[in-house]
């Protein structure tokens, strides 16, 4: 049997959305993990993540896997080893399933093409995928309102650098959501205009059931842009603050994918607030990603 | 019911100390932990502590704690987030007590006024509070003695920088023994005198009955201090030379926190000697470390 | 009692290989380990090696141990401690057993005449001995040809930085197997010419069984002799091509320590090929790591 890999959010069909979202409930309630084998799992983060990997290695745990320790900063990796070799050897050693975050896109395409031996869960690659981030934010969302058909999500802000908003806009359309963008224009670019208008902030968000507010990413920002980049416009222009805050609706809620920019994407006293889903986001995310790996086993 | 939190020598009492001690030398003994509930940890080091960070590890793992990893230097904290948010996610991924090293002076204050939602160790905060060391210095005393009033404690060295020196002082006077200084005058300030007098080494020796060698910590001294600093120079005035430790009384103990700097504070071969405690000092770490975290959890 | 160690390839007398490969024959054919008492384990790897590392992680998880982390490069090793206190201090702190990687040769040597009070499990030492290794290329030929005697072992590269090359030469010649060299002329130095004789590659590679590629070290050439390396050169003149691994014989095996070069020390197309064994060396590392570790308990 060729093992099952869960690398990309196009691998999510709404059905699966589901199945997915319905198994982290239920171990949200308590329900217990069905590995049927002893697993080992190891976590290659070739990239710094706080709370992805602290998620990852959490889900692991309360799924009853053996984690087996490995950093890439010290690893192999920099005597010239490929990644496939590497990836090659774990398995040969008895790691079942690699969870991995890589900053180069599609990391994982020649690692499937090359049939590593072992399960690939992606914790995220270059500008380009991370699954478990969509399907948390998912299930943050149906958690609070039992559907996603004619929900109105607002996404805001740094669009151009996330790869989340483009898995969460593609996927949120295909199950009915509607979905608006806002922040820069200049990052609001030809390929999230197919999916939904772009609203000024201010009109934005008295109308949002979801309030989506990116990272500014300012570590991947141009020199240029970095130079020109300051906290306090930003928050006033395209910043979630306490007056505008004021105008969301009350059923509404705020999400972000942190890690928080305080003062920067919303105010200090709103992160913590009635209507903030953050530290929900977080705690979901451990149910989803056990929802996840244990699916790579069924 | 709002989280326990150890983050201060100045929380122990007389009473608490004794009941600490109690317990971790029942755990000593063979003592089984009574934690009702499964228990999360992470150790989050801000600054390298190999021992501090090795022993909590060791005495969650006897606990039959959960323990998950966190590296500072690999973190979020390193993408501008806050430590009050790095500590409310770790909660909300589920960690239910985060043992800290942190360089900042009382960091934990704030996170303590904010009520981050779990429980806080504080395993040393910059030049401040290391209650754990305090606690398993009073451990080896009572160990050995039985008790604590009349006891005559010398405390040598780099009085300056010790976060230690502070703490064992004041608790030791609580519970009725004498303290007396030497080393450095430079490094025998105001607050030290008020606990008490400065002796020279070589009338201190012949009078104790435990010797608490402070560090020399190279990597805190001013650059001025570095340039002057000579390690037989100091060994010869102010360590605890094979001569000046044959006029140490019998029953005396040599007590040091570690890492020893060997032949600046005490002759090598002191260090494994019959009068050391230093090993005995780690092996009780553990212990007493055990009683600390189950007592948040009481 | 004393504490036993593993230190060293001269240990092992053909005997006691034999012993350990049936005993990891064993483990590997699913026998359950035989530890009568908790153990705590440590990995101290003041060097990089993500295999080696991963591997005894794996088997100590294995055989039941409690592993507990150990970082060097965070380590009171930074504040001046000596390799002694930092082992006596976690052996104090509770680890049984220190599986350690260390940059100096035999470093091991002060260690065991100061009797440190925990066992010591040698993972390589400088460019001196490195027993896992030779015992997983032992156990890795012994399954495949079910003895050593009359064996022809070619050993082809870089001798002059191998630690393995010099273990296994001289086991392999005690168990009755034939020893030749090719590779670069230069790295043919006086020692190896006691074992066998120089055979260039072409004449070597149809008459072998096991041929034994070690890996160009890059990080350890020097500067001149990293000015003068091409990887297409070394791979046409002593890398085994796809032509020259026409001309083995259908039962001989391709070994290599890892991690490989690949297109310099073999056609990257062999590495995963029929002949290789390279990841079954992996595989039974753990299995010969997890022996290895048992026989220090009994």
């Amino acid at each position: 049997m060729p093992n099952k890999h869960f690398v990309s959010a196009d691998q999510v069909t709404p059905a699966f959305a589901d199945q997915l979202i319905a198994r982290a409930e239920a171990f949200k309630a308590g329900a217990e993990p069905q590995l049927t084998q002893p697993v080992y799992a190891s976590n290659l983060f070739f990239e710094a993540s706080t709370r992805t990997h602290t998620s990852f290695e959490m889900a692991e745990r309360k799924l009853g896997m053996t984690v087996i320790p490995f950093d890439p900063t010290h690893s192999s990796v920099t005597k010239g080893e490929t990644l496939e070799d590497t990836l090659r050897t774990i398995a040969a050693i008895g790691v079942n399933v690699a969870v991995i975050r890589h900053p180069e896109d599609a990391y994982y395409t020649p690692l499937i093409a090359a049939d590593v031996p072992l399960h690939l869960m992606n914790a995220g690659d270059g500008a380009g995928q991370h699954p478990s981030q969509m399907m948390l934010d998912l299930m943050t969302i149906h958690e609070e309102f039992g559907h996603f058909a004619g929900l109105r999500v607002g996404i805001v802000g740094d669009l151009a650098h996330s790869r989340v908003a483009r898995s969460d806009m593609a996927m949120l359309t295909k199950l009915g959501a509607q979905v608006t963008f806002s922040g820069p224009k200049a990052w609001y670019t030809a390929d999230f205009a197919e999916y939904g208008p772009y609203v000024p902030l201010k009109e934005l968000v008295p109308q949002v059931d979801v309030l989506m507010l990116l990272r500014v990413q300012l570590e991947r920002l141009t020199e240029a842009e970095t130079r020109e980049f300051s906290a306090a416009n930003y928050h006033a222009q395209f910043g979630l603050t306490e007056e505008l805050a004021a105008t969301m609706p009350k059923q509404a809620i705020i999400m972000h994918p942190a890690p928080v920019n305080r003062d920067v994407e919303l105010a200090s006293s709103l992160v913590t607030g009635p209507q903030s889903r953050i530290f929900t986001q977080m705690k979901n995310g451990v149910f989803m990603r056990m929802a996840m790996l244990e699916w790579l086993f069924k």
